[in-house]
């Protein structure tokens, strides 16, 4: 299943449990979008989030990060990994 | 160590082999300054890469990727993993 990188740009300050809790939100719906989040990474003083998934498609990501409450500011297939 | 995320804006059209002699080409150096890139994502549309490393510094990500000919465009620290 395609990879993707999903950015979020706008969490300042988030924490270690605003980003746990965001990420087991996911996680309860990706499910029934196709969608498996593997890992992501954050950083509190710039507030980017990076979200690596696996998923049929871009639209499918999309939709897991706006039913949870916190939409993707974009949304990249990454096909090349090393 | 500290783990970063670094990203590169300005490769439309990276190729699986491009990215792969990119990544061989900081494997060869980032002993020298500390560093260990773990691995890599590109979206050749894009021209977006995203490299996760650990460092000891952000100085030292952005010197293996100066001196190998590829500057990163963004090298964030990103403290919380899930």
């Amino acid at each position: 299943m395609p990879e993707f990188m999903d950015v979020h740009h706008n969490m300042v300050g988030i924490t270690k449990e605003d980003l746990k809790a965001a990420h087991a939100a996911d996680l309860a719906v990706q499910g029934e979008e196709g969608v498996n989040f593997k890992q992501a990474w954050a950083d509190p003083e710039s507030g980017v989030v990076y979200c690596l998934s696996e998923a049929p498609d871009a639209d499918a990501v999309k939709r897991v990060h706006e039913r949870t409450g916190h939409p993707a500011d974009e949304i990249h297939p990454v096909p090349l990994v090393v």
